[in-house]
């Protein structure tokens, strides 16, 4: 009764806010309006003409400067243009078409190619699975990770798994970061494929929202020392650190993938933008730059981050699980009947990600996840969100008894 | 005798010069610098904050800009990073990988793909189907562009004839122009395969040098007169109009080319740089300001085109035939064992590109084609360069007898 008089006064107010996508926030893209001002010269640190074309692995200044924070050495990281979903596409397409290092042969050969996805997770991942006919196998998280029983089992009985999708530092959309112990088994266990890759996707590798920010264990320098020097893909970008669609995007890994990535780009691009990457040369300057900017990104996500915790456990006390991340951009709501939640939230006026697109084929079998996206509205309109959301979960529980 | 010695004098020089890359000068890349402080606002035409995600097609300001110019409809453009050469090969990706339209399957299901080459013609054309394992076949080119007695004989005749490489407008690199007799034959002309396409890379479509630009007639639009509406596909850039590292790229076609295009690209990208596509509109603000800039261009190429026409005729007369573009980067020269040629020139410090690598897997089988890329270098290096180049011919012409 309740529930239904709150929903009833919800759609009266006739709101139309959305919580879909991990977009920062118009104060959040201000913090980089120097970027558009910049770089105050085109000469590189050893002076080229940053003008021209060329440069293909992308200039080494902003590779010394990104690689301590992915945990890469600068030597192994690639600079490419402004998306590191590009450079994830890319890379699955280069091993469709050219055999990897370790590999017999191409992808597109093989009768089948199976990649593990721990669920909750990136829908953008499971969608270039989709489009190229991988077929994708949920593999449950916990608080430190995947489920490394899981993995490990069918890593090692299937030569089909020639893949992982991670997001090891405060995961989409759960926000959990990955267990020493778990990093080191990824890189450890032994795998039935020799072109078994792990896509590494660092997307939130400086995104601390506390003054405690988590660490991740060196997952190239583990599975080099355990002998697989080769199994990791490295992916990270700046979309989230300076302008969403105008940032840098980076690969890193072992000397032979680097080689095999750069080989297979070289017939694609003559080079990157090397002026784009001047220009965050010379904003972002170096690590404590990075950090001092992430700090003033945190400033601004975090009191939405605490209101979403603090709205949820006043309203749904009892009625659903959430996480709370210290750093990253979003929260994983876990609700019975989600889709249903979605629906009237939706006829609300509030769009939510499709229940069901943290999972592979965008199917969730428990009906549960519901990945919120705080960092985009204003506080204002993320409480109504919320607050919103949290009546059709109370509704649905009410007529779902 | 007199080669002989003059050779010797030549490697005497030690010179170092560099005519292999079709790169813009300093000069002309200064042309450009206001770029370095543009945008001064965010804001694309419509209102959009252009620094956060979105906009896969690119900015329909940007596209109003170029349709014209590349003879394409706005809204059947579409804008994308730093590089047509990313999206032919990307393109070339998306068709091994999912079917064309009009096509029953993808390409990497067929048993043979074949691309007509035009020679001589772009080598990074010919390094793209090499890649991709793509056969390539020659076509001679007149001076009205390829020789169609042959391209509609093998194109009616052969289904595994996919694609035709084509540079229509001052041609790479003889600089040619094709007629309008050409382009219409390639628009009618009946293909055994239904998902036959040609690759209209449009590089230099507004790169006049004289003041007599060269008019290319409209080969969507005759395409589709012709009941082929989907055959075509355009590229163009600005890279040889603003910066060659940091420009804008376009991709151009029919509405269900077009539809097919971005939902592949909707999976390997969320947006393209808007930032760079918004300075880009603002630098050049519209058709004139285009014009104005190129005209700006070719008064620092046009000389640089003149110096190696007079040196050559002036050294080579009867020995060797060349180009006389009106337009582009490139320059042909055809002499008896280029290969050779190459060798003594490099042996000299004079940098060309390998002789062969006009043609596919670097085969010239006439062993005549060498291009010749006089922009980047400034006057007195270039004379001194083609001059040098000269000396080389004369030597090689002696020797043989």
């Amino acid at each position: 009764m309740n529930a239904q008089r709150d929903y009833a006064d919800l759609v009266q107010r006739g709101l139309t806010l959305d919580l879909t996508r991990g977009k920062p926030s118009p104060r959040q893209l201000d913090l980089s309006d120097d970027l558009l001002k910049l770089p105050t010269s085109y000469r590189t640190a050893d002076g080229t003409d940053g003008r021209n074309y060329g440069g293909l692995q992308g200039l080494p200044e902003l590779r010394e400067l990104f690689g301590p924070l992915l945990q890469v050495p600068a030597a192994q990281l690639v600079v490419g243009g402004n998306s590191s979903l590009t450079m994830m596409h890319d890379t699955i397409v280069h091993a469709l078409l050219s055999p990897l290092p370790g590999g017999a042969r191409r992808w597109v050969e093989e009768p089948e190619v199976t990649f593990l996805c721990p669920v909750p997770g990136y829908d953008r991942h499971f969608t270039i699975c989709e489009r190229f006919g991988i077929k994708m196998v949920a593999v449950p998280m916990g608080a430190d990770g995947p489920d490394m029983d899981v993995v490990e089992r069918l890593v090692a009985a299937d030569p089909t798994v020639k893949g992982i999708w991670c997001v090891p530092k405060y995961s989409n959309p759960s926000g959990i970061v990955y267990s020493d112990e778990t990093v080191r088994r990824l890189a450890a266990m032994p795998t039935a494929a020799p072109d078994f890759r792990i896509f590494w996707d660092n997307a939130y590798a400086v995104h601390h929202l506390t003054g405690d920010p988590a660490e991740l264990a060196d997952v190239l320098a583990l599975a080099a020392e355990h002998g697989n020097p080769d199994r990791v893909f490295v992916y990270g970008s700046t979309s989230k650190v300076t302008l969403a669609g105008s940032g840098v995007a980076f690969f890193g890994s072992s000397p032979a993938n680097v080689e095999w990535f750069l080989a297979n780009t070289a017939k694609q691009s003559i080079g990157p933008d090397k002026i784009n990457q001047l220009r965050h040369v010379e904003f972002l300057r170096d690590a404590d730059g990075v950090a001092a900017h992430m700090r003033r990104h945190a400033e601004l996500i975090w009191p939405k981050f605490e209101l979403v915790d603090r709205v949820l456990a006043k309203e749904l006390g009892g009625l659903a699980t959430w996480t709370s991340p210290k750093g990253g951009y979003f929260i994983s709501l876990e609700v019975p009947h989600a889709a249903e939640v979605v629906a009237k939230a939706k006829a609300a006026g509030i769009a939510l990600t499709p229940a069901g697109a943290t999972h592979p084929y965008g199917q969730d079998p428990d009906d549960r996840v519901i990945r919120i996206a705080p960092t985009f509205p204003d506080l204002e309109e993320l409480e109504q969100a919320i607050a919103g959301l949290a009546v059709c979960v109370r509704l649905v529980a009410e007529e779902r008894g």
